[in-house]
């Protein structure tokens, strides 16, 4: 069915701030937008046609919901999979498909599936339980220091620990985890694949990302990557490796090492929007959101290309403040040339909690770069 | 109050397609919305956070929706002004201002405005009511053939008309008018100023637009236009001088003439994001809609440069079809590089009704152009 058609229902799971940034596409479109989420607070709820309460990890909501639309996809990797499967074996087009977010749910299946397919990876070890560590590092099966990942529910820097020290182990959750080794990198890289039913498949141009080094967040995310033009193509190259293997539809953002010998690594990967790529709204032809929508619907991919350079700065909530939020200094920072905020309408920060970001773009990439920093020194977000 | 204090809400009067585009913005800043239509089927609906369904014409209706809100906006002109003008009296916050709505409002008021403060615009003569042209015509005051136009409530070509012959007044209805010399154009441009409540303006570049022969319509509309820098420069001239004399905050649509010997005269304006203005969503550093929202807001103008060649191309509905639409080839043109399609989700279409724009950008102008004229030929707004 076109999603022209009087009845076509377009359903995401999760309404949160992604999904919200995707419901702005489905309106310039007027797709009819059907979202469910846990939250009766949740950001999408006033964006969206329909909306219904409900948890994504509940296997009779979500097979509920997704009976009654059309196309299916998600704006968060933890949903209940085995809904969507039968929902898929019923004829139901769920993009991304079920097969591919079940690689990608499990981090040490998602592992996994990069050495099967000979795709570049860290080194790691897989452990049922947390508490496994202990004896591999006794026996010297293990080596200090490493990553610390859980497998399930990683998000936003959640889940994620660098154990330098057996004492790190204590406060971690006894779960399903890898011990991955720690990657010695000159930079961090990510590209946006863009992948139709048909195979058809277009990349955004490779960019570095910078991390805040407590907070395991983004910083700022710069478009195009200041690297050189090899090892650009070396990335893309993996990116699209993963891709094909996974066999995605819609967006796969692929996180990855640059190591101090310019070899590529993939660290991670969101079959969705992502962080990575919301410069897009400002610098490319076709921002990533539109870009998900025109996969998952089967229509023609977007040109990935920027018009201009791009960075993108994650506001975070400043530590030492929680509580009602203030932006201050907004007004100043909207006084600058080519800088827009996007705020995502979170009432209360706390210390590193993604409150929105800014986008910062210019002809050229030095001045974007430069006034990013001044973005960063400027805008505080803070508590009443 | 500042937008992002807890209970602030921006109100706007009018729900139809450029509140929609409005609303986007507002929530890209998380900004509280309360929007007022006649129409339960408003567009509008389902993206502001509270709907009122209102006649924008009624006094009480238009007054107590204004007493709700911290700040007042239209995205039509076609309201109630002794209810703004009493809202504003009592120190609400009203932009546009009602004094410069008023001017607006009524095109007779419009072009006395021109000639009272010098503002270059085609002769015409002012009638109470449309059976006055006769005698007029008959004792030589008046020569055929000339524009008529209703004072009230024009809109996308309605009210206005070319008469020619006697007989072409017959079927005009019998209100107050003005009859406007016919201009000999070489060029039909607009300029979008955009002020703020302390006086500060930005001009975005001079757009070039081509109507439709017969619809009365615009056909497309080029950013920025083919135009000499010196006549760029006069137009510029002419609409900040409006601009200034008018004291309106947010932005203001200027609609000018470029005549055979390159004189520029003012043809109408509109106090609002406008259809001229659609181009700077993909091209400008920042969109009309965000620009009138910073404008009203009292927070600073952003830049109004473009990143790359804009052309806009209004979807109309195609003559000799009338009922549920169908957009024939709308995934031909997706595949067009550059080419982003915004469909207003109107369900019926007739002939030459506006149901959605299509931007081409390009860095190449005459790339852009091109890809335009193509985009034209190959969609279709017919009905099933």
């Amino acid at each position: 069915m076109h999603f022209f058609s009087s009845n076509f229902k377009l359903g995401i799971l999760g309404g949160g701030q992604l999904g919200k940034m995707l419901l702005y596409e489905t309106r310039k479109w007027d797709v009819y937008t059907k979202v469910m989420d846990a939250s009766p607070e949740a950001p999408c709820k006033i964006a969206c046609n329909e909306f219904v309460e409900g948890s994504l990890m509940d296997f009779d909501a979500v097979y509920n919901f997704g009976k009654d639309v059309d196309v299916l996809t998600i704006e968060i990797e933890n949903v209940n999979l085995d809904a969507m499967e039968k929902l898929e074996q019923e004829g139901k087009i769920v993009y991304p498909p079920t097969k591919a977010l079940r690689i990608i749910q499990n981090k040490a299946n998602q592992k996994l599936f990069y050495t099967d397919n000979q795709i570049p990876t860290a080194p790691f070890s897989r452990f049922a339980y947390t508490s496994e560590i202990e004896d591999s590092l006794s026996n010297g099966g293990l080596q200090l220091p490493f990553v610390w990942k859980s497998a399930q529910f990683g998000y936003d820097g959640q889940g994620v620990k660098v154990v330098r020290t057996k004492e790190d182990l204590k406060d971690l959750p006894n779960v399903e985890c890898i011990a991955e080794q720690m990657v010695d990198f000159k930079n961090e890289l990510a590209v946006i694949v863009a992948r139709s039913p048909n195979g058809e498949t277009k990349t955004y141009p490779v960019v570095e990302m910078e991390f805040h080094p407590e907070a395991n967040q983004v910083e700022y995310v710069i478009c195009p990557g200041r690297i050189e033009d090899s090892v650009a193509k070396k990335a893309i190259e993996v990116a699209l490796k993963v891709s094909k293997n996974l066999q995605h539809v819609g967006l796969l953002a692929v996180e990855l090492f640059q190591t101090q010998d310019d070899q590529i690594l993939v660290n991670e990967v969101a079959p969705r929007p992502h962080n990575s790529g919301h410069y897009s709204i400002e610098a490319s032809y076709t921002n990533q959101f539109e870009q998900h929508i025109r996969a998952i619907l089967g229509l023609p991919l977007g040109k990935t290309e920027s018009k201009v350079a791009g960075v993108m700065v994650n506001l975070v909530g400043k530590e030492g403040y929680t509580g009602d939020v203030v932006y201050e200094n907004i007004d100043t920072i909207l006084d600058m040339e080519g800088v827009t905020p996007h705020i995502y309408g979170k009432k209360q920060t706390r210390p590193f909690r993604k409150m929105g970001h800014v986008t910062i773009v210019d002809e050229d990439m030095t001045r974007a770069r430069q006034m990013a920093q001044k973005v960063k020194e400027t805008i505080n977000v803070i508590s009443k």
